[in-house]
């Protein structure tokens, strides 16, 4: 096995009793970049030199006893929304082409006190305002997307790239190229990680969080870079715990909600049963199933849209008037729909968020998580513009992927979405454990007990190509 | 001395002692209602029967050694914009003329926990959009307004109609109308006292809190209502303190920023020597006056006004939009202006408050407390439309009025109006104390060590005719 197939807690524990050198573990992974970029381009920027020698910096520093903790040495790689000091951070857009930030991102000051590596900067749909990522491909099948918007650690994760794939998600840029590529990804609640120094695409609705192979792994990270932080006006100042204490926990009595609603229309029946088998996973392992319906349900899509679609043009406004032609055309239209958007509606959206959030509150007093799958779909090829349904619904990707995704970012809760295996096809499907606020410790702790009879845990991606007919 | 007469604090003081009954205290309060309505019309409806029932018991509780504290048996009048149970509550607005809720609003609640006795609901500018409240007069001189939009509440108070008047204050409704009548109105922290039951005009913006006679009454008054409710989605969980506490503090080191711009031009000039008087005394009891410049001042109405006219709009248009001849034309024509804003536009005016908000807080990190005057000057005629200052400027009485008090608003501070004595005219002055979130003890304990060598503490209003010519 080579150092780059290792998961980041295998990882570490090796690195802490010093059978394995960040620095051996950087070369690895910098060889397999190498190998599989060609196939994927999942990396705006591989940033080499700047991995090198802080491997040797952690190498140096684990050798003389200053052991951080799990992060420490461990290759890491960063959204390109996700400003980084002397690096360039294009958003993956062309506005963006030369923007180097002078100052790190809160979470990018995070990991480098954590004593993590970092290998590059991943590519993201242009501003993280779609679900696709044109530029990048997915490890399981290179002629599909490998979802978005966060695609560029989506796929860099599944193909042994880094260990660590930050995201963001805002309507489920973690969650989709995480379970499309097979690997597990964290939302964690509203307010729970720093935004400071990331690219926003809607304030009010966006979450950043890793992408990884294993639940604990997610948990990991999420040690390392939640907490308060009054440059971010979202940040919530909660208690931070460390969130792999419920790894292992006994599911007697838990209460996991099973939607009879929203989630059970419109999918594929693949996704279907492959979820429905997650979930009976979740009783045998001892757990009470509740079939709960999903309030609201009808008002999520508004509320998402109503908010995002101004809030986007809000941020983007002067680079709208200045250089329009800069941004793609698809990134464009949608600002320019924002510019329309009434303060009025825009309020109307906040205040059904609002009920939405109370009546999902309510919902939470009867459960104690629920487990949904994470999309309707696996990957469509890239260039697909649409997806066809059995009943004649036509959607675009986009629309189609954020669909069960959005519930967790209009309500802000946290929700994780773990691999539950491949389709007859050989692509990933995933499943979505969503909690009650800051209760991301329970959220883990239920997907790692299902993830640990799955089967698929920590699984890479084989690179193949046009494994099916569409 | 008749028992209308007593502040709070006093005839807390002889009901907790026996020495007065709540019976006999009430009768006072509403045979002085009968006698000065007809000149002030402070109420939209005397609640005479419920008032005498609750005193009744309220006297029972009392003579059987259940004393609830210094609420107990008080005469307190609440704004019309708050809901209570079987009361009508027309918001001064012919919207709801017919409008009875079926449920008290939190503040109700909390005053009927303390054992209060509601005499009645005051006018309001309708839908507290307005700061004149054409409905009714100020006590100091009845050809003149009380200010708004509290203004019933101003003007009870400050005639001895009641001993506390509830307000809500989102551009300066509570301390306008206190200024303008002599008395001492309170607006807390952003988030301090749950807005639950109470008309919104804007909910960003909007503050309740009490309109009373002295410092001590108004804190009394917090130490009932403050507290975190999770149905008023803008409270915040904060430990809530004993709020006299600081009063009879020494102010030695005590830093009191004094402006060097926003709050100096345009205002009377006997208002700027009353003031300047008030931050002398401060300076004589102790205090260190540090000068300082307002942070971001030029942006503070528009954040305002970019706040509260779609989020006005939002919350009104539906009667709007049903029967728009129910609102009066100046009501009307600033809901529809909100119709216009975009959502752009409006987000805009979030960000440059988060900005405002965090200058000031670097602003309050040299001083503990800022001075300021209240308004920009006295009350204006009933029915005068214009304020004229010597350089040409014309402002019309609500935009000159909320010019000081919005700061607060915007900021969200907790900010406390204290008279500071009345003009040549015989018209009240004010100074206003503005504090750090959540110090509202701060913020009355300075403000009751000015109003201890003010000479105006307590003192109620003559209801004089034409004092002035104009």
């Amino acid at each position: 096995m080579e150092p780059y197939e290792l998961t980041l807690s295998d990882a570490a524990t090796e690195i802490a009793t010093g059978a394995l050198s960040p620095v051996e573990l950087t070369d690895s992974v910098l060889a397999r970049i190498d190998t599989v970029e060609g196939d994927l381009t999942a990396f705006v920027t591989v940033t080499e030199e700047v991995a090198r020698a802080q491997a040797a910096v952690a190498a140096e520093e684990i050798a003389r006893g200053a052991y951080r903790g799990p992060l420490h040495g461990i290759p890491i790689a960063l959204k390109d929304l996700y400003d980084t000091a002397g690096i360039l951070t294009t958003s993956s857009s062309q506005v963006r082409a030369q923007h180097v930030p002078t100052a790190d991102s809160a979470v990018a000051e995070r990991f480098a006190q954590a004593g993590a590596v970092l290998v590059g900067k991943t590519h993201t749909h242009e501003f993280a305002y779609g679900a696709t990522t044109p530029t990048t491909r997915n490890p399981w099948d290179v002629d599909r997307i490998p979802g978005g918007s966060s695609g560029g650690s989506g796929a860099a994760v599944a193909a042994g790239e880094c260990m660590v794939g930050m995201g963001s998600d805002t309507g489920g840029s973690i969650r989709i190229p995480a379970a499309l590529c097979g690997v597990v990804g964290l939302k964690p609640t509203y307010g729970r990680v720093s935004r400071r120094g990331v690219a926003s695409l809607s304030w009010s609705l966006d979450h950043v969080g890793p992408l990884t192979r294993t639940v604990r792994d997610a948990a990991l990270t999420l040690n390392a870079i939640a907490g308060y932080d009054r440059a971010d006006p979202g940040s919530v100042d909660v208690p931070v715990v460390d969130f792999t204490r419920r790894i292992g926990m006994d599911l007697t009595g838990v209460r996991v909600g099973v939607p009879t609603d929203y989630f059970t229309d419109h999918l594929q029946e693949e996704v279907r049963d492959s979820v429905a088998a997650a979930v009976a996973a979740l009783g045998a392992l001892g757990a009470t199933l509740v079939q709960v319906e999903i309030p609201m349900a009808s008002q999520i899509a508004a509320v998402e849209w109503g908010l995002m679609l101004p809030e986007a043009t809000a941020y983007h406004q002067e680079a709208l008037r200045a250089t329009p032609e800069l941004f793609t055309e698809e990134t464009r239209a949608l600002l320019e729909v924002g510019e329309f958007v009434l303060a009025t509606d825009y309020l109307k959206a906040q205040r059904v968020r609002t009920l939405v959030q109370a009546a999902w509150r309510d919902l939470f007093s009867r459960i104690d998580v629920l487990a949904a799958p994470t999309l309707t779909c696996t990957a469509t090829l890239a260039g697909q513009t649409e997806v066809v349904w059995p009943d004649g619904l036509r959607e675009a990707p986009t629309t189609t992927y954020v669909r069960f995704s959005q519930p967790a970012n209009v309500t802000g809760l946290p929700s994780i979405t773990v691999p539950t295996g491949l389709d007859a096809a050989g692509l990933p499907m995933g499943v979505q454990i969503m909690g009650r606020p800051f209760e991301e410790d329970v959220v883990c702790g239920v997907a790692a007990a299902y993830e640990e009879v799955s089967g698929f845990a920590g699984r890479l991606a084989p690179l193949h190509r046009e494994l099916t007919a569409v």
